[in-house]
C-alpha cells in the first residue's frame, strides 16, 4: 500500500520556506524563492553561512538541536535541505510540525550507497556491479567476484570525491576498507565510461515532472569542473536520461528537484552513478538558459506550485570557479557572461567559490519532455 | 575647471554596497550583488520594505536621522540610492565618509524638473517647449506662449503621473497651479508622439559606457505597462538614443546606471522626456535577456568594477503585474516566462507587485555600442 500524502495548501508569496544548510545551494535557492516574493529562513550551524547573507531570516544551530529545529520548523509555512546528509531525525522532528521534501524516503535511499545502489537496480535500471564490503574478508571476496579494477567508496557521508579509493588488487582493497576503518562501504566495477553526464528533473506535489536536458559533465580532482548542454549524448539517450530520472522520482514518491549522475557508456549504455536529492552543481546553467531554474523550480515544487517548463532557450557552458581561481575575480568580471560568486568567507583549495555561465545560440532544438 | 575625482579601490566580492531606500529596485540591486557575491545594507524608514527580506542587513531609519544614516554609511564600503528623491542633504552627509554613487551633481539635475530641462538643452539635445510656473501670471503667460494644449508639472517629487495635470486652455492651467498650492511647476508643451521609448545605460568610474538597446514602453494611467525590445525604433534612432545617454552620462560626471524616458516624435525625432538617476522598470528585462542586467551593471559600476557587455541575447517582452492582478499570481505561474514578484506586504491599486518577462529569438542583431 502507498504511503497516503496530506496534500497541502500552496505557499503563497509572503510565506517562507526554510532551508536545512546554508551552503550555495541553499543560497541560489534563497535568491529564487525571493524572485518569487517567497521568503526563506535558512538553518545551519556555520555562522558564516553564505545563504545567511540573502535570506529574511537565519537561526545558527545544529541538526541535533531539538528546540532550535522545533522553533525554525514553526516559524516556516515548508520546509526543504539543500544536501543529502541532513540527519534523518531531523527530518522526523520537523515532519509533524510541517510540510517537509523531499522527505524520508529520498534521504534514506540517497544516504546509503548501498541502499541506494540496490534500490536502483530493483527499478531495473543500470549500475556498475557493486558488492557490500565492511571488513577485510569481504575486500578480498569482493575483489575476486569483481575480477578487475574498481572503486572502493564509503556507504554513507562521501562527496566530491571524499571516501573513494580507487582499487587495481586484492591487497589494494585490504588496504582500502582498512584505511575506512572497516566502516560500511561498498565496492564498485571500475568504469571506463566515454563521458560523464546527469539528469535534472523536478516533481511537483501534483506528481507532475519537468525533466532538463541533460548536460555532459567533466570532473578534475572527483571535483566537478564543467557542465555543458547540449552534450554528446544521442537523443535516444537524452530520452532514457529523462525516463531514468522519472522513474525514480516516482518511485520515491518524490517532491522537489533531483539529480542522477550517469556514466555514458562507450557502447552507449547509460549507467547510473549516483542519486543526489536536491538542486546540482550540474544544473546551475539552468539560471541563465532556462526561463525557470533548478532553483526556482526546487522551490515551485516544495512550495506547491505549478512545475515551470523546463525547456532551454540557448545553449549553454558552466565552468566552476575553484579554490584560489576565486582571487583572481577580476579574470572573470572581464570576460562575457553571467559570474556567481558564493560570498563564502575564505578561499579554500578545491573549495567551490562560484561559476561562469555562458550562452551560445541554440545549436539544435532542445528536447521537449 | 571639472571636478577632480577621488579614485577608490573596488568593492571586493565579501565587501558591503549600503543602498537607501528598499522598494523593489533595491531589492533587484540587492540581488545581483549577491550573484557577485557582494553583501548589501538597505537604509529604509519603512519596516517591512521589500528589500530588507534578501539582504544581509539593513536598518530601519529616516533620511535625516544624522546617528543612523553615518552608522550606515560607515559600515559600507560604497553607498548607491535607488530612487532620486532622497534628500541632497542625506548624500551630503555620507559624501565625505564613503564614495556614494550616482553623486550630488546627478540628483541636483534629476530632482527638479526646470533644471533637468534646462540642463538638457544646455547639452544641445531636445526637449518639449517648457516654462517655469510659480503663479497665476506664470500660468497665463505660459499657455499663451504655448499656444497649445500641455501639461502641467512641479518641479519637485513627482512619479507615476503624480503632481501633473493635462490643461487645454488658460483657465485650466490657472486652476491646476493653484491646486499645486503654487509650488514651482513647469508647464511643458503636450508632444504627440508616434510611441515611447528609454534608453538604459551605466558609466563606469573609468568613464567606460555600456547601453542597452532601447526598448519600447506603453503606458497605462501613467504607469508603465509594457517593454518590449527590440521596438520600433530604427538603427539610427538606436544609436542616436544611445548617443545622448553617453552624453547626459559624462556631462554629469555619472558613476552607475541612468535611464532617459524618450518620445519618438511621428517625424522620427527623439525628445527626452526626464532623466532617471538610477536603474528604471523599462530595464527590467535585462535580467533575463542579458549576460550582466541593469542591477548587476549598476553594482558593478558602484563597486568600482569593469562594466559588463549590455548585448542581448534575445528578443523580450515585459510586462509589469500591477495591483490586483498579483494577487492572480497563479495565472502567471502557469505562463511560460519568467515571474517576479516584490514581496509588498500590502496590494494597493497600480502598486508595482511584479513583472513577468518572456524571451523569444533573437529578430535582428542587437545593437553594438
Amino acid at each position: 500500500m502507498s504511503e497516503v500524502k496530506r496534500l497541502t495548501a500552496p505557499v503563497p508569496p509572503g510565506g517562507t520556506i526554510g532551508i536545512l544548510g546554508g551552503g550555495q545551494l541553499g543560497r541560489m535557492l534563497s535568491l529564487a524563492a525571493a524572485r518569487l516574493g517567497i521568503k526563506t529562513h535558512i538553518y545551519c550551524h556555520d555562522d558564516k553561512a553564505p545563504a545567511f547573507q540573502v535570506a529574511d531570516r537565519h537561526t545558527c544551530g545544529e541538526f541535533d538541536d531539538r528546540k532550535s529545529v522545533e522553533a525554525f520548523a514553526e516559524s516556516c509555512d515548508a520546509v526543504t535541505f539543500e544536501f543529502e546528509n541532513v540527519p534523518a531525525a531531523t527530518i522526523e522532528l520537523i515532519a509533524p510540525l510541517r510540510p517537509v521534501n523531499p522527505g524520508a524516503k529520498a534521504l534514506r535511499f540517497t544516504q546509503d550507497r548501498l541502499e541506494e545502489k540496490t534500490f536502483i537496480q530493483s527499478l531495473g535500471l543500470n549500475t556498475a556491479p557493486f558488492f557490500s564490503v565492511a571488513s577485510d574478508a569481504d575486500a578480498r571476496r569482493s575483489f575476486a567476484a569483481l575480477g578487475g579494477p574498481g572503486v572502493l567508496k564509503t556507504r554513507r557521508l562521501g562527496y566530491d570525491g571524499k571516501g573513494q579509493i580507487k582499487v587495481k588488487t586484492v591487497d589494494d582493497t585490504v588496504a582500502a576498507i582498512t584505511s575506512f576503518r572497516h566502516a560500511p562501504s561498498v565496492l564498485e566495477a571500475f568504469v571506463d565510461f566515454a563521458f560523464e553526464a546527469s539528469i535534472i528533473a523536478a516533481r511537483g506535489q501534483d506528481g507532475s515532472i519537468a525533466a532538463y536536458d541533460p548536460p555532459e559533465n567533466s570532473h578534475e580532482n572527483h571535483i566537478l569542473r564543467r557542465s555543458v548542454v547540449p552534450g554528446r549524448l544521442s537523443d535516444g539517450q537524452v530520452q532514457e536520461a529523462k525516463t531514468i530520472a522519472g522513474k525514480i522520482a516516482g518511485a520515491l514518491d518524490y517532491v522537489g528537484v533531483l539529480a542522477v549522475e550517469l556514466f555514458v557508456g562507450r557502447d552507449g549504455t547509460l549507467l547510473i552513478n549516483e542519486i543526489a536529492p536536491r538542486v546540482h552543481n550540474s544544473g546551475h546553467w539552468t539560471l541563465e538558459a532556462c526561463a525557470v531554474s533548478q532553483f526556482e523550480q526546487h522551490i515551485r515544487a516544495i512550495a506547491g506550485w505549478p512545475l515551470g517548463d523546463p525547456v532551454r532557450h540557448a545553449d549553454a557552458a558552466m565552468e566552476n570557479i575553484l579554490g584560489d581561481e576565486a582571487a583572481d575575480w577580476r579574470r572573470f568580471a572581464n570576460r562575457h557572461g553571467a559570474l556567481h560568486l558564493y560570498g563564502k568567507s575564505e578561499i579554500r583549495p578545491g573549495r567551490k567559490m562560484g561559476h561562469f555561465t555562458t550562452l551560445a545560440p541554440l545549436t539544435k532544438s532542445p528536447s521537449r519532455s
